[in-house]
This record gives structure tokens, sequence and C-alpha cells, in this order.
């Protein structure tokens, strides 16, 4: 079968040249006898991979030494686990904001350990809305804010960042690299690896030296942050697989134009996608607020459920899948990630108009 | 370059026609127009891997239903903290063995949290045997029983379990699927997947439902046993890769014989290496008492400190690679997973029988 476009959610589309070297480096990597899923993770092939990785990482996303970059294992979910056990403990205070389902999730587990203040709470639009950054201010006694910069089910994005005097703590899973961002103004950063990055299996997170120093040092170990930033993400076998098709994948973002390409890309799919929508207005409805569509997942609905089916499964059998909304929320969803070529947004634009033009 | 034999620790050796396999299906998984690590973990392709790796492991096993199997990432280290949080917070108590650095790593963990008593302390011996498994008796108080199945760094293993009125909870990171086991002594089994599964980036954490019920609800998500069980290891979005690898691995593990074919292979393969420093007892010492040595993770010594430079600089020229002991002990170690095909350890004992001959 051809290659179809995949606009699942994550895991999701990666680039073919990447598929491609993994493959030919699978068997026998780079002429060392092995694969690099077999080889030890202090040897000289590993080592390599591991260091580039990391390198590129600080150099996509113009970060300085004082910025620790960590592989770890669990995804975004572990990372709620750590952030509320590393920086919370001990009556400690941060401010979230309740945009969806993930930041619901980092917001139950931050609460278990400890004080969480609500500066936004958009439980009753539905999740369907962002406040306007400016609007966001800091609480007394809040050490640091946690935004989650792209919601993958709502389909909200923070499109500006709020102005405050504390660090912003950031869950970037469903748009990491997908744009330049002002990196002074965040304390951490975090992202599961299976949307823009590589395949599931870890997350990045991003510390700065400040935040690391207020790390809980009483934790078993492979919850604490210190141990991940001073072994570099080797105190134990880091996930040698994820971290080898994340470097590809960095070098291959680099070698096209770093964040500018991808923030370029990323407006021309959205663009396409929610074009179409506005030229059909009475029979697609995106029920996202303008200034807060996600340029990641694009999200919308048919007149009714049936014809959403029918859409569905007429674009996958022309050869684009994962276009069903998530279960919690049902309509239409396309995940159009930084590997998502323009193309499949032009497929997709295209096979939304003549739908609309034959069922409208 | 040729195939070579490789004897790292972990990641460690996989079989060659499960990588060449991996690599045919890269691009396109079975004709499904996309590579497996980019399809969603919900989707068709994944969830029959994803159900076919659990049922192997429950075949090859011998588990009854009564035995939940986890795919968690973070590896064991991730699990000494996991088995703290859900089986030892609120004063609870545990019987530990301290045999060797893995294990020590798990009680350091558990002590943060919980009560642990240990059964038994290697540490005066330098960790280079293990007690009767018949002299291991439970403390009262104590609700399970901790063992390290087998000691990579120092090269220790259980080939006897104790016969206690509690349950095992066990760590078989460096020899699971290495023999058959009396399941019914186990409450847990729990793996990192880099040696004799697959690729690193999890491991693998099998809970009887009566230790199931006791573990704590009242932690982060990710860190909740009982989660990960009741979906399935689908809670978040799982390491896709190495549940791949694992499942073709177990696939051809039953093929060829499970884990009848994998004891017999591993006394040869031990019994070659071992047998060798048995004809030069002049030349090679092997530091582990005999009634445990592992059959996994050989280690010995050289009269001195250049020879055994010599040895392994010589044997990687032969196309043997990561025989050097680990950085904390030194000395030489041939660690021979599940993987490692019969011709490495001949061509291994070959080398060392020259070796010998020429400088002993």
């Amino acid at each position: 079968m051809a290659r179809i476009f995949n606009f699942s959610a994550g895991p999701s589309t990666l680039p073919l040249p990447v598929l491609e070297q993994v493959r030919d480096e699978m068997v026998d990597y780079h002429g060392s006898g092995m694969s690099l899923i077999e080889s030890s993770h202090r040897g000289p092939e590993y080592s390599e991979v591991h260091e580039q990785a990391g390198k590129l990482m600080h150099e996509l996303l113009g970060l300085g030494d004082e910025y620790k970059v960590m592989f770890i294992q669990g995804g975004a979910t572990m990372q709620f686990s750590m952030i509320a056990h590393n920086l919370l403990s001990g009556g400690r205070k941060a401010d979230y904001t309740l945009t969806g389902t993930w930041s619901k999730k980092a917001i139950a587990d931050a609460k278990l350990v400890g004080n969480v203040n609500l500066v936004f709470d958009g439980t009753e639009d539905k999740f369907m809305s962002l406040p306007a950054a400016a609007d966001i201010k800091a609480s007394e006694g809040a050490e640091w804010l946690h935004l989650t910069s792209n919601e993958t089910i709502g389909g909200v994005q923070w499109q500006e960042w709020p102005d405050v005097d504390v660090p912003i703590v950031c869950d970037m899973s469903s748009d990491f690299l997908s744009r330049k961002l002002p990196v002074e103004k965040f304390g951490m950063i975090y992202a599961g690896a299976q949307k823009n990055l590589g395949p599931a299996g870890m997350a990045i997170a991003i510390m700065r030296d400040d935040l690391l120093e207020k790390c809980n040092r009483e934790l078993t170990a492979y919850l604490r942050y210190d141990i991940h930033a001073d072994k570099d993400s080797l105190y134990n076998t880091p996930p040698v697989f994820p971290i080898y098709v994340s470097k590809l994948v960095l070098e291959y973002l680099k070698a096209n134009g770093g964040l500018d390409w991808a923030n370029e890309l990323a407006d021309k799919r959205s663009g396409l996608i929610y074009g179409m929508m506005d030229q059909h207005p009475e029979f697609y409805r995106c029920p996202v607020a303008d200034h807060c569509r996600s340029k990641m997942n694009i999200v919308w609905r048919l007149p009714t459920e049936d014809l959403e089916k029918q859409f569905i499964a007429e674009a996958k059998a022309a050869g684009m899948s994962g276009l069903k909304g998530h279960r919690s929320v049902g309509g239409c969803r396309a995940s159009v990630y930084n590997a998502m070529p323009v193309e499949g947004a032009e497929a997709l634009a295209g096979f939304m108009d003549e739908f609309a033009k034959k069922h409208g």
C-alpha cells in the first residue's frame, strides 16, 4: 500500500526519510556489527547519539547552559507525577490553568501533593476557549505557573504567553518544536515525545537551574529531577530507541530550517483546513474560539453524527486516517504535527471541499 | 562488518531474525501505509501487538488470570520507586535480601517510604555469594520478601527459591525468561526489558491480584499499579516500540521451545565458559561461589589487570565485544542472555583457551 496521510493525535506521523534511515540502520548500525538497540548505553555508538540529541535540542530551542535537557521515561503523564513530587511537596503552591483534559490530569496529580490555585478554569465553557494571555496573573505565594500550551483533545492553543513574574512550567506535548519560544519565560518545558518529536516512550523535560535547585531530593531515585540532570539522563538505562529516532528528527528539522520552518508549515497546514471551514460555514463548524485555535489539533463538527461517520470513513478510503475526534468529545479531528506534509493538509482540505459540496 | 558477538550487560544482543523483521516492517507495517511507531496506540495495528505481547507472556511463564502483566516505562529503577510507594507506604514492612548493586538500589528506595528488614546482607562478603535458599525465613510482620534473582554486576544468581509463607517480589531483570519458575511463589515479578526481552525503555511488571489489592491508591497517577493493571497498560501512551520488539522476541522464544529451550541454552553457554575457567584454574579465577554462579552474567579475573586489558582488546578485535567488567568491580564479564548464540559462547571459550595457553 502507498503511504497514507496519518492524522492521528499521537503516536503520529514521522518524517519518511527518518523512517527510511532507521530501517537502513536497524540490523547493523554504522558498521558496528550490531543494532543500536543492542549496544551498551555507555558505548561509543549510543553515547554519540545521546550527546547529539541533547545538543540539537539546545540549539533548536535556543537554550542556554542554565537549561538542562532530560530524557525521562513515562511520557507527560509521568511528568505530572514528577512535577508534583519535586516542586510541590511540603506545602508549596503553584498556579495552574485548567484548559482541557491534559491540564486536568496535571492538576489532579499536583493536588495530591501540594497546593494548587486555579488562575483559569474553562470547565463551564467546555474548554472551547482560552483566556487572553494578558489576563493571567500570578497569585500570592505561587512559585510558578503551569500552562498546557496546546490541548490535543479540545484543540485550543496558547498563541501568546502570559506576562508573569514567576517561571512558567509548560506542558508542550502537542506543539513542542512547532514555533519559536521566548525561552526566558519558562522555568520548565516538558513534552511527551510521540507527537512532534519521535516515537512513544519518553518525555523531554527541560528545566532551568533555579527550578532544579528547588527540587525535592528526598524522593525515590527515578522521581528525582536532580539525579536525571546530574547524570545526563544516564542514571539508569535510557530509552535508547526513542532518543535515537528523536535525534534523527531533530537533525531533519535543523536541516530544513528549524523552528521558523516548522512554524511556517504549521501556519500553512492549519490555514488550509480552517480556511476550508470558512468556505463552508453552514457545513463545518469549529467549536473553538478564533484567538486560540490550535495549529496542531484541528477539531470540527459536521451537521450530523452520521455525516461525521461517513466523512471519516470516506477520508480513510481516500488514504487519510486518524480523523475521528477523541472518544470523549466526538466529531472530527486532524492532528497536523511537524511531520505532516503540506500535501496532507491540501488533500484533506480538498476532500472537505468535495464532501461539503456533495452533502451540504 | 560481519555481525559481532555482543556480550554487553544490557542493552544487549537480540535475535537476528527479530532485528531483520523490525527492519522489514519499519516503514510500512503490514501494508498499513505507515510505520507501527506512527500508528495510534488505540488503532488496530498496535492493539493486536499489545494484546499478543501480554498473551505470550502469560503463556510462556505459565501465568494464570490472577496475574496481571503490565508494561511500564522507566525500567527496573522505576519499579523500585513504584514498589516502595505502592506496597510500603503507611508504615508497612517487607523483607529484603541485599545481594549486590541492584538490590541495594531497590532497598534504598524502599527505605525512603517504608520499613525494610534485611534477611540477608552480603556486603561484608563483597556480594560474591548468596545464602542457601532454605536459610531464608520471613520475619515477623513482613508482608513480602524481595529478591534480586540475578545480580548483573556481581554475577550471582539464585538457583533455588526460598520457601517462605509470604509472596516473593522478585527483580528478574537480568534472568527473566531464562528458566521455568514455580510461579505460585511469586506475588510480583518485574524486569527491565533490555536484557532477555527487548529494547530498553520499559519494565515488565507482573503482579498477582492479592498484591494488587494491597496497592496504595492515593498516589499520583503514573505511580499506581492499579491504574496500569485496570487500563491494561494503556492509561497513557505505552512504549510502542519496546513492546512491539518484545512481542517478536516472545514469538521467537515460543517457536523455538519456550523456557525449556532457553534454560538448555543457558546451561550450554555458561557451561562452556565456566568449564574453560576450570581448565585453566591458575589463569582464570571466578570470584563467585559455585552454588550461585550466574548463567547470565559470568565474571572472572585474570592474573593481572594488564592481562585483562589485553584480553578484552584482543577479544574485541576478534569480534567479541562488551567483555569489560562493570566499572565498579573491574575484571571481565560475559553477559550471555537468551539471544546470545551458543556459537558466541564457543567462540569466547576457544579464545579463552588460546589466550591462557599463550600467556599462562
